[in-house]
């Protein structure tokens, strides 16, 4: 039986698997730490497209294309997507998935939405209601900037503690024990025969989940979103930890997805209160996508491609060396827009944790 | 066993209850031809609030608070939220529901909202990973127009084959079948004790779902939204009835969300090409909601709201009195944004399908 843990959690009977994923990052990302760990690093950010948000759309769909490729896989065998982006009314994902004709379900949650969407898959498949099932999500820079800020062209100067908009799409595959044991020889091999990766397995299986709820500490300041979403992971994490009984040194890293420099010293306060001590586990995403000095990206990466590039291209990739073993895995969003900045909102903030173990 | 059925199909093993819900509206819906029969009708549109956004974010609170009411639940007994809105990064949504703490699931699908918050509750619950869940969609006039077409102030002229959103919210409490017996008895009564109602038992039954996919034709006009999103309805019935092998006259209503009177014929007629002639059956909630000729309303209601909350006040009162037994609940949705309708964009539409009984 799945089984409800506590308030917020869920363990489902039997792991779930991510059988395939896939990491299409920008040229900045390319030159950063993780560079060489992405799957496709494009020679500019228009991806050969004429507007930014038709290139956010083609990182969506080549994505999937190489997740579904790596598990063998034809559109057709996916029996659900669940997919979402930034931008508003999710057009990312609207005009990057139609031609794959996979039963959609849409998501928002900002930049926590690849936790959502992995929840979500992991739900349908652990409830019997799909063999295998896609989660992607996306981000970029300029269509970002142009979302959430001011257009490019603008040249508007950014104060230290604003993140840096990752441009990057990651997908995933997620399916059940038979669906793992079926996987094709050449799946999760590494290049030119390469040893490593995880050949004719799954890369990882997901064994927890823990939904957030939105958090809302009245912080107004969208050029730190990192302080604004702190609450919201350090809400999530603890009650993680009550539902599972668990405590931080059963995690080998704990994972946020775009906290940033200064979200990351808010989360370790705040838990620090609550009585767990996670400076020894954290890790953030969004720090470890840039090189923050020579970059120039502040705070860090965010968006909701940030989270989803790592897990596929650095995350999974420690889990299959047998560096790590069991992580939680925690993407971050924040809750705004436009015009409720405008409008003087507050930016509530909501965090989603799965747990992802090495097979 | 939760079965797969076909493509795109979920059979859950056990039926779906959905407890209670709620209806709130605006002044305009209150007037139309099932004004009597929402819980809620405002004095104005701005429901106490300073900005359309807010009034929105109370919609949803108010349906929310209600559903709850009448399941006689607290907002903790509530495993999961489903919830989302027509605003950019859904922000009615995110200012309307914090301060219920629910683990919240944001979902986006325009227009069809509604269908997937239910189509994933009811995974959610038949998966075992919930007892009892709320699902949530909400739409507003003012706050429709200033983020799809232009601000009220300005004026702007709309031709006859546009829609008119919905000012409303629409709530739902699902649960499993000990959640359902477990109903009080208040539950479902009908005010001042006049007969009819469903007191102390659910609503209905929810046996079947058909989850879309985005279908693009490749028209352009988001003032004749109904002809944008008929295809996609066509889409999802026709593989409904190939998964469930069924037929029209299987169901006694086919209900679509809000294609409007001209989205309406082309739905028909394009389902008649594939052979199947849903006629007889079919009824639209954006027809039902407003009386075109006297509302000045022209193609009819629309928003993820209109659809919500005729299911809520009317559709399922005509499954509790025995007028109909069995029918297909299918919202529509227009997959654009300002944004790719300024670049030139298509607009293309999604509709999920639920089936709902009669207890």
């Amino acid at each position: 039986m799945n089984q409800k843990l506590g308030r917020a959690s869920v363990k489902p009977e039997q792991p779930v698997y991510i059988l395939s994923s896939a990491s299409v990052v920008g040229p900045k990302e390319g030159q950063g730490p993780l560079g060489l760990l992405f799957d496709v690093v494009g020679e500019d950010d228009m991806f050969g497209c004429e507007t930014w948000e038709d290139a956010e759309s083609s990182l969506q769909k080549k994505a999937v294309a190489l997740a579904l490729e790596k598990a063998g896989m034809q559109p057709g065998d996916a029996g659900f997507i669940f997919a979402g982006d930034l931008l508003g009314q999710s057009i990312a994902t609207s005009f990057g998935l139609s031609s794959y004709e996979i039963p959609l379900l849409g998501l928002y949650g900002a930049c926590s939405t690849c936790g959502e969407s992995l929840t979500l898959g992991t739900m349908s498949v652990a409830g019997g209601f799909a063999d295998k099932v896609v989660c992607v999500t996306s981000s970029h820079f300029a269509s970002a900037e142009k979302e959430f800020r001011f257009p490019l062209e603008y040249g508007n100067q950014r104060p230290l503690s604003a993140c840096w908009t990752v441009t990057g799409s990651g997908a995933f595959v997620l399916g059940d024990k038979a669906a793992g044991d079926a996987l094709p020889a050449a799946c999760g091999a590494m290049p030119d025969g390469k040893p490593g990766g995880s050949a004719g397995r799954p890369r990882a299986r997901i064994t927890g989940l823990t939904v957030g709820k939105i958090v809302d500490y009245g912080l107004k300041d969208s050029m730190n979103m990192g302080a604004c979403m702190a609450p919201a992971a350090a809400s999530t994490l603890e009650q993680h930890f009550i539902d599972f009984a668990s405590q931080p040194e059963d995690y080998d890293k704990i994972i946020t997805g775009d906290l940033g420099k200064i979200g990351q010293k808010v989360l370790i306060d705040l838990l620090c209160e609550k009585g767990y001590d996670i400076s020894e586990q954290h890790m953030d995403c969004g720090i470890e996508i840039f090189d923050g000095e020579s970059q120039d990206t502040h705070a860090g990466g965010s968006g909701c491609g940030c989270s989803a590039v790592t897990l596929s291209a650095y995350i999974l990739k420690q889990l299959e060396a047998g560096n790590w073993k069991k992580v939680i895995f925690m993407p971050t969003g924040a809750l705004l827009s436009k015009t409720s900045f405008n409008e003087g909102k507050s930016v509530p903030g909501i965090a989603h944790a799965v747990v992802i173990e090495a097979c």
